[in-house]
């Protein structure tokens, strides 16, 4: 029902208004559903790339989201496309480790994956909110099935190495206290009428009412322990059945505890647009949607294929790049167009003939340093022993995250966290060390949070995305600055050259910044080669 | 890592900080776990009943969950047992209508299930939080797969007939509001000093950090449309990628028709213990935990078999049961004792020599009244035009409850909704129709949310507990003073009978009531078997 406002969206709207009048509801929603319109954003559909120039061809660098969403849809229009990717694999970020792969960083250190069969870490993206309608539409497109991501787990913990000794608390501990002492002492604000000039008199009403129900208040509205606040933050003894089944409360955190803790800083994680309910993965692995892409793009990709340099003239694109099977070779690919999706700071080392806005725009963007953990463990005791299902929880510790897995509840062998999620000088500190001495620290720290690591730990990996070859890093920061002096321009096509990507999007980070940046991109080109006409 | 306080849970915790001691954390975890203590409240856990009397026999009333875990204990103890069911299943409530499904209801009326292959509705209970550890056990015991049920989805509707011109309006827009206007209202209260009596200054600036973040305030602490607020609420134009990708905010709702629409009240659904994240559904339906325990059993269970007499004597226990596939047949069965688990509606009419204190207790408690709308549609229109995977729409109609599937996502056949979960007034109106004109209305309601209804309607089915013949009602009604009153006669043995049930519990119309209200009347029904020795 949410819509948007472009030009281009207002025509359909007018379009679709028209149908509701004459045809009823229904009919108007099932327009909507096939004009793309319905709570989609413009860049989430694929453009209309029709009456593409006979012959025309396009040189699609990098196999990545963008890279395939563009040569999928390029293909699909007509054009003739050939990618050229790094890896020996589709999927760029887009990635899932499993048992027997093999990483090797830069600087050469090389990872044998040991997990068990159908274990697996997305070192990249690991899970879609809902509203991200363009990856999502490939998923359904590809035969990609998805399941939940479990984002919020009310019975994960925080934890901080400050607070409460040390010791970790659950979410929902300070999720209801905190809502209950916010609650009490606006109340009192109210009821000692420091709202009157602001909230009329009936509006109080209704929002003492309101904050009873939102904080577990009393009837006083104090917060306070009780079986009301009990039923938000767990119980002392838990409701059972029989005799000796009453339930106990518990005691809520003290004001001051709870503010000191800092604990409330993630309490709204699950509340952000990009991470609040219904989330997904894709069934087995991140990675399933490249393999997908992949398997649908055949021929069209040449793996291994290390791009050295990228010159156009006035009638086409010539790229040059080795075999990195063949050590020293040398070979050309040469289209009318490129759509370049290769990561800023790899694209910044390759010569490449473009006007002074685009070069400084890919020199401006710096990329974020990150570093996640795949640890395996013998057994999964975070649901045996803690009844911790799928969530993540947060630590001012160097990991700063684990996340539990979202699937394979209850299985008896072995499990997969991921032990670490980690950012800023944290990720730069973990990136200096070798991976075997990341994955340790992962443990040591770890351990402080669930004692159990230390029996129960198997083998495990560390990507570090700055060491990671095909990137230099995770993905493009932008600032206000950045964004208002360099943005449009490392957008706006080149001659015959047009970047995409999560870094040429306004939602960085994630795969629909890199398809929604693919589409824009791909319009944009098209609509040039269509105004070129036929090819030389 | 939360626990207990029983005398029996202090006596371990005793034990497991002495091992902690000696060997360390993760040796205590793993102790802790073979302990059954863990997070674990009295009651989960199966209670030992070693030493069983040789010969010693029980006569278990009902297979539902309650019934069905007593005689799996009593059985793996060395019990003689049988099981007499009024149905011709197992489950009991734990119950889903699947395609060729017939169900007949009191008072005659048939329903035929004609959903698709693979799609059902659960009549009775529909999800399993995190913490109802005993009836997880039982679905890891008996190998039925779990997978998230989602509760809250913030893309869901929340709709007030009287509120916003009767438009449903999205969980998200309802939640960030709330959340900023409060947060906003205390800052101000906070700012302008409201709070120096109550909270030290120091308080104050934590507090006023953290409401910022909470309710995603600028940083004069008012909550306005921004990037930063429609970050939760949702974007009037959702960032995308390339050029014209930038983001626009989108108008937050008003302080006075936010509290004016009483939307809020929903909002603190998914805060309450029983329905904070991680909840569960088994996979298939709900039902897969009633036939697991009907396989498990076999022979144990005699289906069919409608009590009509119970008789205790000083040596056992005599139950009178007709079966229900030969009108006028009787027949008897006997054992040293008795567990009984027949919903107290139905109980209540049935001749039992009991002392007056339990007989009041029986008589004492009414059941809630509720009906379920089981709706198949020719599509999944809520996903594909509305973004809706999951969750729960409230509204004011009637219908009250929406629920979407949380599982088979954008498949592309046939799908089936929860049309109604209706409960008080509107569930006496609702049972007093037959099946079809609920399920015509249920319709009509809902396409006031879901215009798509009269076009993609399909078949349904309406569930209405008042008329179900095996319980008379949903489930067992208890308040603060008949609890004071019946509750303990309830529960204790009466000779050689004993009542179970989520009825004889503090966890009321879950599954896990019956669960653990089994295991503790079992452990006391053995305590006296042991007492009594060897059986006459």
């Amino acid at each position: 029902m949410d819509s948007e406002s472009s030009p281009d969206a207002m025509s359909r709207r007018e379009l679709l208004r028209m149908i509701g009048l004459t045809a009823g509801g229904a009919a108007m929603y099932q327009a909507m559903s096939s004009l793309g319109f319905a709570a989609e954003s413009p860049g989430h559909a694929p453009p209309d790339l029709a009456g593409a120039p006979r012959g025309a061809s396009v040189l699609v660098l990098g196999a990545g989201i963008a890279g395939m969403v563009a040569a999928y849809q390029l293909r699909n229009a007509g054009y003739r496309v050939q990618v050229l990717e790094y890896n020996g694999r589709a999927g760029g970020r887009n990635w899932s480790l499993r048992g027997g792969d093999v990483y090797t960083e830069l600087g050469g250190a090389t990872q044998h994956c040991r997990f068990d069969d159908g274990l697996y870490i997305n070192p990249g993206p690991w899970r879609i909110p809902y509203h991200h309608q363009g990856i999502i539409g490939y998923c359904r497109k590809l035969g990609v099935a998805l399941e939940p991501f479990i984002q919020i787990n009310y019975n994960a913990y925080m934890h901080s190495s400050k607070a409460f000794g040390g010791k970790p608390r659950r979410m929902r501990e300070i999720k209801a206290d905190y809502q209950g002492h916010v609650a009490e002492l606006l109340a009192k604000s109210t009821r000692q009428h420091a709202l009157d000039g602001a909230v009329t008199p009936e509006d109080q009403e209704k929002l003492l009412e309101s904050l009873r129900a939102f904080g577990a208040l009393d009837k006083d509205f104090t917060y306070k322990a009780s079986l009301a606040a009990s039923d938000r933050r767990g119980f002392q003894k838990d409701p059972g059945g029989g005799l000796s089944a009453r339930p106990v409360p518990s005691e809520p955190i003290g004001l001051t505890d709870l503010l000191d803790s800092q604990l409330w800083g993630m309490l709204s994680m699950g509340d952000a647009y990009d991470m609040q309910q219904t989330l997904f993965q894709p069934v087995g692995g991140m990675g399933r949607i490249g393999e997908a892409f992949g398997r649908e793009l055949g021929p069209l990709i040449r793996y291994n294929a290390k791009v050295t340099a990228i010159e156009q003239d006035p009638r086409g694109v010539t790229v040059r790049y080795q075999d990195t099977t063949r050590p020293g070779s040398s070979l050309t690919a040469r289209a009318d167009w490129c759509l370049c999706t290769i990561p800023l700071p790899v694209l910044a080392q390759i010569p490449m003939n473009v006007g002074r806005e685009l070069a400084a725009a890919i020199a401006a963007v710096p990329y974020s340093s990150s570093v996640k953990l795949g640890l395996q463990f013998k057994r999964r005791f975070w649901e045996e022993d803690e009844q911790i299902y799928g969530g993540i929880t947060y630590t001012d510790l160097p990991i700063m995250n684990i996340g539990y897995p979202s699937t394979g509840f209850h299985g008896s062998g072995k499990g997969v966290l991921l032990g670490g999620y980690i950012w800023g000088l944290s990720a730069l500190e973990f990136t200096a060390l070798p991976p075997e001495e990341r994955v340790r620290l992962g443990v040591e720290y770890g351990s402080r949070i669930h004692p159990q690591y230390r029996s129960e730990f198997d083998n495990g990996v560390a990507v570090a995305w700055h060491r990671v070859p095909f990137t230099l890093g995770c993905f493009g920061l932008w600032t206000e600055e950045t964004r208002a002096k360099h943005y449009d321009d490392l957008c706006r096509i080149d001659g015959r050259i047009a970047l995409a990507g999560e870094h040429a999007s306004f939602i960085g980070g994630w795969q629909e910044g890199a398809v929604t940046s693919a589409h824009d991109a791909i319009a944009r080109l098209h609509a040039r080669a269509v105004a070129q006409g036929e090819p030389a």
